[in-house]
């Protein structure tokens, strides 16, 4: 049986006492460290650091780790900081339009226990893939989307995540953009694919842009939404070769690899507290 | 001993009678092919066509093969057409400021004959690698320019490039942006390399910018020079993965090798007729 | 609608007149070419070719085709040399045992019609995936081996692939090795995915002997089984950068995704007719 | 100016108290850390660690650090551990032989000061080379080798290794196998560079082997020689795509680009001090 562990996330100032002030702070207390990592960017001089350990006898109770850490580190050093605890399954709800490839390939992780989470919902603003959430067993809430409704919609599907507790929402190509109201109820909780390899071909159609302008790589991007459409700090992106040989479709067909691959890798990463957002970019911890 | 060969680029609307035409054009008169590609894209419903054959006892003397060709072919089918004789040496002109690294590794490949070319002359606009030059014996011409002195000097170096009867221009990070007058002269004959995988980071500092932005690939791309900076055809691309672990210190240190490796690639596919553009992109034959 | 196609794929000795015969054949015959494909190795002085044309008025009848082309060119030639109609979907049997990844990867491809087959049949060597067969309603058949039954067992499997006229067997981590027997009924028609960049790691736990050795690259490889295991022709390899930070745990984790990205290529080239075995190797034409 | 620093690199069984332990060693004496990286490798149940600090006002005398943490800290946690000051240049022997494309580009990154190395020395079997080596004012010693001379040529090069106080010994294609007298002087200390993605077609005509196998990537591996012929631990590998269109002459040119692309990283790393092998293996620091 897994052992419940607790992460804390943190970037401060670069300062030379953080590292050992941080692993006393666990070992002192009877944690067990199960990983360290710990990193300066020194063109901005800040430390990053991700530390995970076992809470078995750890000497604070649960609910007191963040209140201690905060009084006897964090303040110290005027860190900015994140507290996770590992117990239970990550509750994720799964956005999708018409697109199936994100969507099955989420689906079959999840299914084959690959990852370790929970998807107590799945929201769509289309009826296509009802079939497929009923042969899991999980409720499929259809919303389609007008410019008109787009707001009173979203105030329903709020209402879902609040419901279900969410915890992280996964757009698996769904095909709308949510307003920052929304987004704003889950800052660095959503996590969006887009299909090429941004900065180069943000917003729509980024296949037929860059085949038009012929380049020779093409890729995907998964990054966390915020309210400036296809700009939000970048999880992962991965790219492969093309060239003249390959049509818009043969880009959209390989394109659909590459985009479920790159959700994936960047769904990974949040599970697993491994990722730490500073000035819209990420640092995401091996 | 190489023996002389005639190469034909070629492109067109999409018509089955191209490739036996062509193939017959060349077999009938008693030229023995050494590689044929041709290519449909279908977005375009064009063909691409390249064709390599051995001049030994070909029936049309050389000089006229453009002229017959022309006639018997291009013109019935309306192809947009070039012809090259293989029978000596590329005569590139290296264009190069401070940046040492495309510059050294063109070098090499000239010296250890890797590249069957001619460097009759380098022109800079310091006098930097002057010591360089010399030791290659090659003529090292030394124009620094202003925003005044601009176009005289570029007329100088024009001059420069018709006395040693240059084919080729590859700009080794050569830091200056030509005149539309200087391109013109040499359309699809200058090579340049951008140190960031356009159409991202175009322009000034894509290192910072990549830096900044939090991507988690970087790369180089070189293209034909054309009037608009940073816009014409691309040539190759390559990309490297970085991750928040990369200061940018990092990133022009390992662009560096990504540079020079994705401007050797495009000469060397520029030296062997191996690249056609159409609609501002190419189509590299392999 | 999609329109009926022939495809040829050859190769012989090379001679310039191959091309212009085949191409001829075609259009002589009223076949419009659809795409046509030729490369010769100079290693080997061999040409490799493959044509698709059109068989909308058509002058050959489908039945004659074959007969026709080796009459009037194979013989000439001295070609090797297959034809292929493409009227109808291709009938894919699945071999998987007790690894999820593959099997659900290619059921979502096939559920989605990213690709166009038919699964008439799953086989398996255990129970474990029957209740995935039930949901896409294909027949699940089980058949435990044993030293013993082996013999016996495969003789009942390849009964039910000439029931279901199977024209490819996929195995999709099906842990088995299939007998001499059973490879002779399907050359060129069985697929297997191994786990590591072969001829690096062949055999039994490629990604405890990566480990092991330290490599800083593992992959996977798709082949044509044959008679020798992990020796067949390759037909997609690809390969993925891991560090001293992987554990035996993380590679099996990535080992998954390109597993499943290597096998679908190597499926859809196979689909599309797009290669063609010589000397225990494969040209993959794109 | 860049300011001396001091680089432990060690490995311990796992145990909590070493980070604590060892980053209080430095600050506790006034080292201001500069890059603190350490990894468990959870198979092994091993830590892995690398510290660097700068040593001015460090309290403990440059000649005195080694004994005092062996004392205070490294007998504790019965680390193995080396440390390294980085004060000077580090003196590079490049060994060469016929083939240009490695020693071209190290002789580039040296004079470009990419790399702050002194290269001292140069020797080869061949006169081939001597012309460069004059251009650069570097000392060429030819040995050429045979059979019966092996031994005593060898001795007369481990002379020079020693006169000019060399700490690496790169071989940039250097053609000979070192004895195993020779390569016990350079404990991980000699760098060689192999044209295959080890283990795969080690030995000699890896290109031919890889053409003759029907591979689709290649490789080059950087590792440290050792008396078992390829069989070193491995510091960098890379790779890249191959198709049936690539010739053995193909595959060698493009691969003297990545093979020289491996050994600089190669090279690079142990310059900095980011190499620490373990069971014939390599931890690589970033």
């Amino acid at each position: 049986m897994k052992k419940d562990t607790a992460i804390i996330l943190l970037h401060a100032q670069d300062h030379d006492g953080i590292v050992p002030a941080v692993t006393e702070f666990v070992l002192n207390n009877q944690g067990k460290i199960k990983k360290l990592d710990q990193h300066v960017i020194e063109d901005e001089k800040r430390i990053f650091m991700r530390i995970e350990w076992l809470l078995t006898n750890f000497a604070i109770p649960q609910e007191k780790i963040g209140e201690f850490f905060n009084t006897l580190i964090a303040e110290r050093f005027q860190m900015k900081w994140s507290l996770h605890i590992r117990n239970k399954k990550t509750r994720v709800a799964l956005f999708v339009s018409k697109y199936a490839h994100c969507f099955h390939d989420i689906l079959s992780r999840y299914e084959s226990k690959e990852w370790d989470i929970d998807i107590p919902i799945i929201i769509s603003n289309h009826e296509k893939f009802r079939y497929v959430a009923e042969r899991y067993d999980i409720p499929y809430h259809c919303f389609p989307i007008t410019k008109e409704n787009k707001k009173s919609q979203e105030a329903q599907e709020l209402a879902l995540l609040k419901e279900y507790q969410i915890d992280l929402v996964v757009m698996a190509r769904y095909m709308q953009i949510l307003t920052n109201h929304f987004i704003d109820q889950y800052p660095n909780q959503i996590i969006n694919i887009h299909h090429s390899s941004l900065p180069a071909f943000a917003g729509a159609d980024p296949y037929g842009s860059a085949f038009r302008r012929g380049v020779k790589f093409m890729g995907a991007t998964a990054h966390y939404a915020t309210e400036d459409l296809d700009e939000g700090p970048i999880i992962v992106q991965d790219v492969i070769p093309i060239s003249h040989r390959d049509s818009i479709a043969d880009m959209k067909r390989k394109g659909k690899d590459i985009e479920k691959q790159v959700l994936a890798q960047a769904v990974w990463a949040h599970l697993n507290y491994n990722v730490l957002t500073y000035k819209n970019k990420t640092v995401v911890f091996q």
